[in-house]
Formats: C-alpha cells, structure tokens, sequence
C-alpha cells in the first residue's frame, strides 16, 4: 500500500527536507523543522502523489487514503490531546497547499477549520468568548471564500455595515457578541448564496478543504502560470493539514514574519515584523502597523511601537536561536513564519528568502567568509542577469510610473531628459550639459554626434539590431527603439500618442531595460558596485574557464570593458570609427569615387584618422588581446537614404545632388544584410583592405613603443563563405605587412599578428575544415548566423516573432539566447572539424549571445575559449562563465 | 630505363588508342590506326612524360630520350627508305603537338621538316622543282613564325608583294623560280629579325620544334585555358613526328577532311571537302575553294568541280572503306585527314567529331539501331544541356549580328520584335499580332499582362531572379535582364545604349541564352523535336530513376510541361495566381484590411478564382501528383513602390493614397527575403490557410469528378525553420479539410492530401529528424537554401559574384549548380536524418537546380524521389537523370 499520508510533530517528522518532490516545499520544510526538534505545530501532508492519483482517477482519490488520513488525526490528537470535532475540547486545524514550486493561483490558506457552532462554544469556554467568535467569523469567510466560492468581498461588506453600525474603528473594538453577530450573518449570507446552510460537520469541512486545494491545480490561473514557468502539470500539489496555534489569544499572543537577514541589503541581522493578538492574515492585510522584532530594528525606525524583543523576551531569544539554526541548517538566508501563543513559540514555515541582487551579493560572500558555504557555492547562488540591476541606473522600484508607450529594450539602463528631435539640439544642449532625450523616428550615422550627447535614445522604428540600439548598446547609452505608437513630427518639434502630445523640452523617461517609456521624470537608482560585487567577482574569476571580452570600437568602451574586467577586446567594429564627425565625409568621397585610384586617394586621408583610433585603442588594452574585424556593412549605409539628406550631404560634399542620388540607388540593395559586404567588399576593393591593414599594424608598432608592452592584433575578416574568400583577404594582409617592413628596411613584419575568421554564414560552419586551414582563429558571430540559419531577418522580425511568442510556436527569443539545436549544432561542427584541422585554432563568439548566462554556458559545452560581449555584460558573462564552468566540472 | 619515345607505322604500333594520357589525343589513334594496318605515315611520338620532366627538371630533357629517339628515326628510315637529313633522298617530318584534351593555345604543327638548301635540291631532283620550292616557302614560314617567333604577317606581305609583282592571282600561278626567289627573301626576314640565319641543320630543325612544343604548354594562352577547363598543368603535351606526305605534288595528290557522318544533321553518310595539289593548311586557310567528296554532294550542292570519288575513284574507295571501318572501331562518328600523294592514300589523323546537337541525337538514335552502340550508350552520348538549343529559337549562328548590349540569359530563347516601354503597349499591340519586345527598367506584377503579349523581355536591371527573369521562365518567353548599360525613358519612348538611341518601334533582337541584346532583326532557326530527339527521350525515361516534374502555375506551363514529358507538377506557386488581371486589386484590399474580418472579405472573392485555377490545373494534370505551394512572398511584393505607382494604385482602387502609402512603408522591410513571408505570413494569417486550402481540396474534388482520375495534392508549405511552424500550419489545413468534409455530411475529408515542406532554411535541414514526424514529403527549395547558406542575396550579388569568378575566388556560380560541399551537406543530413523518421519520405527539389545536370547527378547520388524544373527544362532534366542513374550503376 502506498504512503499518502507523512505526519510530524512533536520532534519528529516521516519527511524531510529531501522529500520536496513528494511533500512539497511546505510540507518537507515544516517535516525538516520538526525533525529538528524545532516547535512546530502537529500535523500532516498529504502527498503531490494524491493529487496526481486524484486527477488520474477522475478526481476521486486513492485507496488507503482514508485510513492514512484516519491515523494521521489520530497523532495530532495524541500529541495535542485534543480530538477534532470533540465538542468538549476540539482540536482546530489550518488547511494549506503546498507544491514543488511555488505558484500562485493556487488556493492557499483555511485557517481555524474544525469550528461550528457547537465546538465554538467549548472554544470560548477554554479561551474566552470573544476569541472563539473572532476565530470563527475568520473561518466562516475564508472557508465561505476560497472553498464554496462565495464572494469575499460580500463578507467584507456585512462586516463593513456592522463596524459602521457600531462606531468601530478597528476590529479589536468589537466585542465577542458583535462578532457573535456578524458570524450568524455571514452563515446567512453562505446559505442564501449557495442554497444550503455552512457545513457543520468538521470531516466534511476537512475534506471540502482539501478537495479545494487540489481542485485549484487546474484552475485557469494556476494552469497560465505553469505553462509561462515550464511546470510541468504531474508534478501535483501536496496539502498539509496542522493544528492551529493561536496569535489572537490576546495579549502574551502574536504572529509575524521574518528574513535571517535584511533582504534588501544583505545586512546580516534578523529582519521582520509582527502583530500583538493577530493571526497571520492580519500582518499580510496591512490594516494594522506591524511592529519591529529588534530593539536595534525600532531604534533605526524611529518608532513608538515596543519591540519583540522587548516586549516578549523570552520567546524572542527562542526564536532568534531558531533563526540562526535554521539558516546554518539550510545554509542559506530563510524566510520564517512564526505565531507565539500565550507566551509559546511555534514556527509556521521556513523556506529560502527572496532578496534584491545587492542582499543576494553581499549574503553569499557573507556567508562564503562565515564558512557557510564555498566560494564557489557563492559564484553558483547569484543569477548573472540579476547584475544587470548593478550594471546600469535604474528605475526605482517605488517611484510612481506613467508609462505612456512601449518599445524595445534595447540598450539596459534608465534615463530621464528634455525631449530633443535633432542630433544638433541634442549636442548644443548637451553641451551646456542639460539632461537631454534624443528622438528620431529612427537614427542615422548622421546622428551620432547627438547620440553620443544624449542621455538616452528613443526611437518609432527599429528592432534590437537597429542603428540606434547597436550603437546606444556600445556606448553604454539606455534605448528604447520601435516604439511605434510613438507619432514623431520632428520638424514641428512634437510627439504625439494618442491623442497626447510632448513637445521639445518637455521630460520623459525611458526604461532601457524594459523597453517602457514615461512620462515625466522618475526616480532613480544609480549604479554602485560595491567591494562584495568585487569579491564575487574575482571567485567568479577563479572558477571560470572561457576568456571574457568585449566588443567596443571607442576609447571610451575600452575603458568601460577594462572596469568591468573584460580580458581583452573581441569584437571592434572599425566601420563604426567611421562614422565619425568629419570621417563620413572622406568615407563618403571613397564610395563616390569612380575607380580604384579615386577610392585610394579618399583612404589615405581615412589612413591617419583610423591609425591613430587603433593607437588610442591598443594603448588602453596595454597588451590584451584584441579582435578588429576589417570593414563588414555595406556601403550604402554611409550615404544618405531620403531625398532630404541627400540634398543636404550633396550639399555639404560640393557634389552634384543626382550623381550622389545616382550612386545610393546603385548601392542600394534588396536584401542589404545578404549583400555586397564583409569579405566580399575587402576582395571586391582590396585597397579598403590594404589601408585597414596598414592602420592597424602601424598603430600596434606604435602602441607597443608608447606602452612597452607587445601587441599582437588579431585581424578578423567577416562573412567568409568560402575558404577561397579568405584566401584572397589574408594574401593582402599579408602583403601589405611585407610592405610596411620591406620600407622599414626589415626582412619579415615586425609586429606579429594573426588573421581569423567570423564564423557567421552556416557554410562557414559546414566548411570549417578548409577555413581552419587559412584561419589562425574563428570567432562565431552569432547574429547573422541565427539570421541565416532560421532565414529570419532580426529587424523585420518583430511582427512575426510576437505573434510565435504568443502562440507558442517560439519559446525562446533565439536571437536573445542560442538555438543550441540549430545554430548549436552548426556550432559544434565548426568547432570540431576547426579542431581537428588546427588543434590550436583559437575559438570565440562575438553575437550578442556572448552575453547571455544560457548562451555561454553551451560554449563552455562545446569548448570555445572565449566569449566576448557588449562591456555592460562583461560582469554578467563572467560570473556566468563561472557558473557554467562549475556545472561542467559537476557533470551537470 | 622509361619508354620515352614509341613508334607507328608499316601496319604495326608501341601504342594503342588506350594509351591517350602517355601518347596525346592524336598520338594514340595515329598509333591505333597504325595498329589497323591502315595506311599511316611512319613516326614516332614523345610522351607526355616528357613533357612532365622536361619541366620537371629546369627545362632539360630526360636521360634515355636522344637515344631512342635516334632509334625511332632509324625505324623510320627503315620503312621509308629515307634518311632524315640525306642530301641524297631526304626523310621529310612533320612535328605536331598531342595533348590528352584538344588545347588551343600551343603550337599547332611545322610541316616539311628537314629541308634546307641542300635536302630541297634533292627533293627537286626527285618531285620537281616548283614542289620542293613551294614545299620550303612553306616550312620556312611556318617554322619561322611558329617556333623562331617571327611575325607570319611579315612573311605574307613579302608574298603578297611578289605576287603582286608578277600579276599573280593565285600561289598556283607562281613558278619554281617565283617560290626560289621568295625562300631568299623568307631567309632574310628571319636573319635580319633574330640576328642569325635560318638553321640549315636538320635534327637542330627538329630539336627547335619539339622544344617549341612543348613550351608551348606554358603560355599564358595555354595557361589559362587550362584553368578554364580544369585541366592539370602536369598532363604535359606529347610530340608526333612523322614523315611527310604531300598532297602537293601535282594533280594526282591531294589533300582533304571528312566526318564519317553528317556533322550538321547527322545523316548517316560522308561528308567532307579536299583540294587537289595542296597542302592541309590549304584546306583551312580557305584561299581555294575545296570540293566535295562524293558525288552525291556534289549534285546536292550543285557544284561543277569534279568530286574526289569522280577524280581519284581508288583512292576514295579506299578512304571511304577506311572510314567506314574506323567509325565502326571507334562506334563513334570520326573526323578525319587524308593526304593522296600520287594516288596513293594516306590517314593523317582520326578523332570523335564535334556535331551540332540535332546531330549528336540523329547520329546516337541511329547508332544504337545499327547495333553499333547500346540505347543506354546512346543516352550516355548526348550533353543534356545542349537540348537546350532544340526546345527554343535560336539565333542562326550563320546570321550577321550587331550586338548592342548584354544582360543576363534571364529566360532561354530568342526574340525579335517592336521596342515597347509599356505593359499596356504590349497587350494593345500584341493583340493585333504584332511581334513586341517589353523593354524596361525592372518588371513589377502591375506588367504581367504585356509580358504575356510580348514575345521577349528586356530588363535595365534585375538578376536571375528578378521578377522578370521568374515570370519570364515560367511562361518560356525569352528574357534578357539586367542589361545595365541600357538607358530607359520610359515617358519620353527610348532606349538609349551610350550615344545610340532607339525609339519605341524599332526592332531589335534579344538571345535569352547568351543575354546579348542585338539590332535589328537577325535570323533564327526555329525549334523542332524530331522523331530521333523522342526516341532518344524514350530511352532515357527507360533508364532513370528520378522523376521529373515541372514547376507550373498556369494552364499553359501545365501543357507544356506535360508535352516535354513532366511526370507531374513539383511546384505551383499559388502567389502567381494572384498576380493576374483584375485579382492583385482583390489581394490589395486584403493586405490594406485592418484585420482578420476584413482580410476574410476579400479571401472570400478571391476563393472562387483560386479554386477555378486549380479545377483547370487538376484536369489538365488528370491525376499526376501535384504540389501545390502556400503563399510564400512578402505581402509588400503585391503593392505599388514608388510614389506614381501608389498615386495610380490609389485612384484606381478608390482609397486614400496616403494611406496606401503608409501600409506601403509599414510592410517595407530591410531584408525582405528573410521577412514576414511564407509560413509566418500562413501562421499570422491563417485566414489566407485556410481560404488557399479550400481552393485546393474543393478544386480537387471537382476535377475528380470531371475527369474521373483520382486527386490526391500534395499541399507544401513554405519557409519551414522549426517543427512548430508547420504543426501550426498543419492544424489549420488539416481543420479546414474537415470542415469541408463536415459541411459535405462526411466524417472524414473525401479528398485525400497529404502535407509537406520546402527545406530552404539550414536549420531546417538540421532539424530535419523533428520536421519529417510532421512533413509526408520535403520539396528542397535550393535557392533560398543557397542564398541562406551562403548568405547572398542572389538579386545582389551580381556584382560581387562577377568579381570572384574573374579573381578565381568561386569556380562554379552556385544559383546555376548546386553547391554540393556546402549546400550539399545539408541536403544530404535532411534527406538521411528524414527518412530515418519517417522511410516513406517523399523528397525532391524544386529549386532551379532541379533543371541543371551536375546538380542532378547529386540528386540522384543522395537519392531523392524527383527533380522539379520550370517545362522547358523538363528534357534536359530527364536525360540528365537517365544519365546519373547510368552513371550511378556503374558506380561512377
């Protein structure tokens, strides 16, 4: 016969702590506290495997149930000597569910069950009248509420009336004969509601209570949650029944709540509150202030209120000591309930307390030093994306908030400004250095000096790989791109939603980490990474395998990655060096030029600007390793799209306004992203090739003489389909290396460097063995490799992704997080057959993915040496790397 | 020691026609005929290894070679009787190069070899002096020109001048004193030009021009057009050296070519020319007019110079059995060269002749009749692709042509017609059956209907899958796209090329295969598919394994494909459908519907003309299997683009032209081949699902009924990544078809269907083991599943795809044939991870790779079901796959 029933109590338990999956995480925590001796009220749990009969069964239950549920009854009474439904001395009981996980949606809590009018006069008999009729009309409205289903806020209203009736503030001014009245009401209103009176009978109260718990696994709400949360529906709830202590038995009674440690710092200091004379309800419904439980709590709140502490000493000390334990016990800060009736403590519930990312970070390492646990558990118990909160100024959690649209989150952090429309306001305003918003319809490389002024971007149009997001994410900047209820009218200097409209310098605030845009300005939280965040870190450090690079162009993002701790640099973009102020302009002359002598004269004025950016950039780097991919877009995106800016760049340029329109319809292309760009530019002008290559080797001989620190820069050519293209490229690396020494009188280049590949297109991937041949390192750029892999264009994809999502036809966004079986597999083979070819090809990834906790835990799977992400990310890829690296080494 | 040298003549040989690789094309049937006892010329020939060592080692000859060449001339002394280099009676040579695959680019031939002031008077003494005089003007020049390098055009002005001088007309009206004369000045040419006489010793001579030969393999001639035909620079050439022959030694010599068959045609019967007194050389530099054979050409070609079977009746016996038995020795048509010296006939050469196609077909279907060759054999003979010139008009390669300037070959064929700017031009015009030709800068689906009117299409811009270039295959109309030097105004009626204007009306003439854009009208030989070309269909059907069906959407392409022999339709792409007449408004109004209700009223009008397609596809097709494609372009594509056309599309539909232009932009998209397209347009919509299946099913249903055959489509959906996709696609055709069937009174669908997939996506072909549990049958949509490969887009790579085959980057265009190292790795993954799910897998292709041979040699390698390519490619696609199935089963 299976067991379906576990009892505890009285110092001992049949469960524990282990057995969650059977009791859930209720049940098995009050089993454990039991187990420990710990005083916690009698009871039992009845297991998620009844649920699971139950619904199997066409909700009936299982046989040997009954008896089980019989003989567990039968300790409780044994333990309380109180019989339930004994009229002379009842024993009362709550009713509480409890799954594996916890879930809202779920019927909750009965209290008080076991009450009728008869056992409710042996109550008041023991325990005075006006806490048996208290205790009484509780039950009636709870059990009337969430077990019969009649409507809560019915009982509420006659409570209401009766209050007001009798000129009561508060609850405790009614006496034990209001609420004798108000019990005989709420009877009335269950029985004319449902048609037959509130049951009386105390086992059929108790079974229409667990019955109830188990009918609300399939509710609507619970069935949302566990689809959203990936629950799957067998893992059932259990129920535990206990016996009721009393925190409303006056005076020397109360209950409360409480966290080992300060939940929203970390502070290591018993932190909770309680009520005098209340029931568990009372503290959670707000009506009443609760009080401080620390002497040390009161003082820092300044309040009148006694203290636990001080009010009840005896059992605070109890309780403190249980604290302690359990948290030791659990290794880990514990979320507690507890009741003190007539002066004795009972402990109601323990479980793991939530916490803000700061607690979580100063607790582990806390406990990390009190030897709690090991470093690495410290490394392993922090979500990487949780840093997120650290990384960048927030909203404060308890600001009011008006959101008024909603776009992309694509660049994380808040920030609140003066609307600007122009690039130009934004950089005059900028630099009086006034608070500014920039907001276009969508961004352009003509706004960068705007951008770079702008305390945030915010944008109609656009997805996560627009210009506006891929450059706000490299400079740190918060964006919030596509929101298209937005109607910008940028000459009239107004935006418009609805029937709203903001003009220039009015304040808004966009969430870059939520994608939400408010209105006026909203409070913040800055950034502050504290010496515990650093400490994590450097474990995190320790424990991790991959290299941790950053992708960043500007001296500025140098910085940033070095602060955040990045290895080395895996990803800069030299096109973005481009599109600086007056560069544009001799880029712009190189496009327009007719033949390869024009382009050349147009790159050697580009030649000193770039050189000089890679001397800046390899001295910051001072000798780490870093990735500069040769020149990847395609050449329209230099050049003005509509017929306004082109006017205004021919213009600007002294060229004639049709040969420019000429060029840009010639250059444009159906589908740009497949186009003429990367390699297929380097090979097409081998001159742009050449020029990029003589910028970086001549900056890296600078750089090492300015620095006296060797620099050996790799050189990355992007979207190689073929071996071939690769080839090509590298023969005139190569041979411009040969060049710059043979007029440096030397016989072989001076600065050694390596040339690599992306690996982006899938046929890169499926002939990584002849690239490998050529290529000194593969660096996966995994957005243009999901891109071609799923044949989906990241920037036309928000209409058709939105709809996946909510169809569930998608779960995971895969240009968020790695399609381990699709792009994966094309991962994996590349790395092997490169691998094999080349035992020390070098192997990175530089696609947004590098900064993604699951994304880098499969490339520490297939082996990478490193991933490289945006600098922001860098803390949250190497604590994730750690993390990934401590699974790998457990065989998880 | 190694064999260096082997030796032919006087009926026996060292080689044989096996040995081509060692002896060269010419050398091993010089010493095949030889071995026939035929009558050759005796000689020699240097092996190819020769030429392997000789550049193997500096330049210098292998150790062995002088002394078995002086072996080999001792033999052919010994057969001639002559001595090389005795002034008494000297061995006269010819030295002609042989490499394994004819090669332009090398030395050609030095005939008369040996004579020099001595040897030639001997030669007079014995043949008379004009002979031996004519014969040393001769070698002088030749030798002087090709192996001392002297310019033949200064050796022909001294001849033009003294004849000329001595009012000659023709060389046969100059004397023997005339030709002494002339060899003086020759001399004196080349020792005023090198600086040193012209060598007088005859094995210097012979040693001079076998060098010459074989430096010839190393110029830049040579080279390149071995790296055009993939020919190994280490296959060397061979050296023939043989004893001369002369056909010029008076009346009773001669000197001519023959095919053993008809080159032209194919008739079964000699054909070839010869010249009386002459040299070959004479023959191909055309200054006399060569007669015919046989009499019976000569009746035919109504000449009065007598035939060589009339003049010499032995000798052409002779050479007409010989012919006869070579063909027969070889089972191959021959090309021959002959020499009659003084009546006596000898074989100078026999090799497989080149023929036209109509040839090659008359030449194999009657080959096999004759028991000469197997059918299989007779398949095996013919290059499919060369039908492309049977199913098409072609150019006449005879007709004088102007070419003014050149696209792509978008549409195979050729076009003659009036330049019309207009859609509506052609219709009005073409309607009056006047032969137009649709010019302009790019087609849109607003020109469907003067595309159908015209006879050929030119297009400014756009690639090989440009909307031009698709309709037009489709339809079989010949296309030239993308003729970028083309000017057109449209408005003002030109078409401008560089400073040439033509105006709508004039004619001009388009080559849809060669994508040459010629004035005027150029004459044209029309397409006809003799018994022979469906005898030999026949044969092939008998002998492959694949099907081949078409891509189809309209009633005409379905009896087309059905006339070239379809076994189905592989493709019908529904979007088609949607492009004719008065629909694309109803279409319009879908797309502009703001939701679902709205877009259902519009798919509600166009069911009926959907389904009337289909009921006349059905029928058409009686019972052949069908696949039917879901709407698969981006909605955008049935919208107007520039403003214009917007303002027009507006008026005309009666809606806000602001409007239309917002929905315009709202579905513009940066890449729209990888946009909202295919199944997530089915998935978004599922409206447009469920209307486009009803057409099939209800159409089905009733071309069931009317023709009494079964219908069973095969209903393929579009642009499938993930499994969930065409789940999702899958429950709404599967809902609909039961809904009909419920409507119907039936239980279950009457119509059976089954439902599949393109795989045009990697991932796709990754998750090929997921998407099979779902797909009855995959369809590979190879372009797409090239451009997402690679990662091009095909309608822009023209310029950078141009680039890389001019630098060598790409050897093969992979739209044309399929990438089998890359693409194929896929393709071969889907078809094995598939059929291990699910063994009854129906797979094919529909890309335009289904209609190119090496791609379907692949095909038939990973053993797909069928090849599906547009009709005029169905009988390249069946020969093909006969000869891959041959091919296949001697494991080739």
């Amino acid at each position: 016969m299976a067991k379906w029933v576990y009892s505890f109590g009285d110092g001992s338990a049949e469960g524990s702590a282990e057995m969650r999956d059977l009791l859930g995480g209720k049940g098995a925590n009050l089993a454990e506290m039991a187990g420990l001796s710990l005083p916690v009220p009698p009871g039992f749990t009845i297991t998620t495997d009844v649920c699971t009969a139950y619904y199997g069964n066409g909700r009936t239950y299982p046989d040997g149930l009954d008896a089980q549920f019989d003989e567990a009854l039968d300790v409780m009474a044994r333990v309380t000597g109180k019989q339930f439904g004994d009229a002379g001395d009842p024993l009362l009981v709550s009713v509480r569910s409890g799954a594996r996980a916890s879930m809202p949606g779920m019927m909750d809590t009965v209290l008080n069950l076991g009450l009728n009018d008869d056992t409710v006069e042996a109550v008041a008999k023991a325990s005075g009248e006006r806490f048996a009729y208290d205790s009484y009309r509780r039950f009636v409205q709870m059990y009337g509420d969430v077990v019969l289903g009649v409507d809560h806020h019915d009982f509420e209203s006659i409570l209401e009336i009766e209050r007001e009736k009798r000129g009561a503030m508060q609850d405790t001014d009614l006496t034990a004969d209001d609420w004798k009245d108000i019990v005989g009401k709420y009877k009335t209103l269950v029985e004319e509601t449902l048609e037959t009176p509130f049951p009386q009978n105390p086992r059929e109260q108790l079974w229409g209570a667990i019955s109830a718990v188990f009918d609300s696994w399939m509710t609507a709400r619970a069935i949302t949650y566990r689809e959203l949360h990936d629950i799957p529906a067998d893992w059932g709830t259990a129920v535990n029944v206990q016996a009721m202590v009393f925190g409303n038995m006056g005076d020397s009674s109360a209950t409360g709540v409480a966290f080992t440690r300060n939940p929203s710092t970390g502070e290591k200091a018993l932190y909770g509150e309680f009520l005098v004379n209340a029931q568990g309800e009372d503290v959670v419904a707000g009506i009443r202030t609760p009080q401080e439980l620390t002497e040390a709590a009161r003082k820092m709140s300044e309040s009148d209120a006694p203290s636990l502490e001080a009010l009840m000493p005896e059992a605070f000390s109890e309780f403190q000591d249980i604290a302690e334990r359990l948290e030791s016990h659990y290794s880990e800060m514990q979320d507690l309930e507890f009741t003190i009736e007539r002066g004795k403590l009972w402990m109601l519930q323990t479980r793991s307390g939530k916490r803000t990312t700061t607690a979580a970070i100063r607790i582990a390492v806390e406990m990390a030093r009190e030897g709690l646990i090991t470093k690495d558990e410290a490394v392993r118990r922090i979500d990487p994306v949780s840093l997120d909160q650290l990384l960048h100024p927030t909203l404060d959690p308890e600001a009011e908030k008006s959101v008024i649209a909603k776009g992309l989150p694509a660049s994380p952090g808040a920030a609140t400004g003066e609307i600007v429309f122009t690039a130009e306001d934004a950089e005059r305003l900028g630099k009086d250095d006034r608070a500014v918003l920039l907001v276009r319809q969508e961004t352009s490389p003509e706004d960068i000096h705007g951008m770079v002024a702008a305390r945030g971007i915010l944008t109609a149009r656009g997805g996560m790989t627009s210009h506006a997001a891929v450059v706000a994410r490299g400079m740190g900047t918060p964006c919030v791109s596509g929101a298209g209820l937005l109607k910008i009218d940028a000459k009239a200097g107004t935006m418009t939603v609805l029937d709203r409209t903001w003009k220039a310098g009015d304040v808004i605030t966009i969430d870059g980490s939520t994608g939400e845009v408010l209105d006026g300005e909203v409070a913040m939280i800055q950034a502050e990474l504290s010496g515990d965040f650093a400490t994590l870190m450097g474990w995190a450090d320790a424990a991790r395998r991959l290299g941790v690079r950053a992708n960043a162009e500007t001296p500025n993002e140098a910085r940033a990655a070095l602060e955040f701790g990045a290895d080395g640099i895996g990803l800069s973009r030299t096109e973005h060096m481009f599109f600086e102020g007056e560069r544009i302009q001799t880029v712009r002359e190189m496009i327009l030029a007719g033949d390869a002598d024009g382009r050349r004269t147009a790159l050697d004025k580009l030649l000193p600007m770039q050189r000089a950016d890679f001397v800046e950039l390899f001295t910051i780097m001072g000798g780490r390793p870093l990735t500069v991919r040769l020149l990847d877009p395609p050449l329209n995106e230099f050049l003005p799209k509509s017929d306004e800016e082109i006017a205004e760049v021919a213009n600007g340029m002294g060229v004639d306004e049709e040969l420019l329109r000429e060029r840009v319809i010639a250059l444009t292309e159906s589908n740009p992203m497949l186009g003429h760009r990367g390699c297929r530019l380097l090979i097409a002008y081998p001159e742009i090739t050449e020029m990029q290559t003589r910028a970086i080797l001549e900056a890296a001989a600078e750089a090492a003489q300015q620095t006296g620190e060797a620099v050996e820069p790799e050189i990355m050519v992007p979207l190689v389909g073929m071996r071939s293209e690769l080839d090509n490229v590298k023969a005139i690396i190569d041979a411009t290396a040969a060049e710059i020494a043979k007029a440096a009188g030397a016989d072989e280049p001076q600065i050694r460097y390596t040339v690599g590949t992306m690996i982006e297109l899938p046929r890169a991937a499926l002939r990584a063995q002849d690239i490998a041949e050529t290529a000194s390192f593969f660096s996966f750029g995994t957005n243009d490799l999901t891109q071609t892999t799923f044949g989906i264009s990241r920037d036309d994809s928000a209409g058709f992704l939105g709809a996946y999502a909510q169809m569930g036809v998608l779960e995971t966004d895969p240009f968020v997080s790695l399609d381990t079986e699709g792009v994966g597999i094309l991962m994996r083979v590349a790395t092997n057959e490169g691998r094999k070819i080349r035992p020390d090809l070098k192997l990175g990834i530089c696609g947004e993915h590098g900064g993604d906790p699951a994304s880098i835990r499969f490339c520490e799977a297939i082996g990478l040496d490193y991933v490289s992400c945006s600098p922001f990310r860098v803390p949250i890829a190497r604590l994730a790397a750690a993390q990934a690296a401590l699974a790998m080494r457990e065989g998880e």
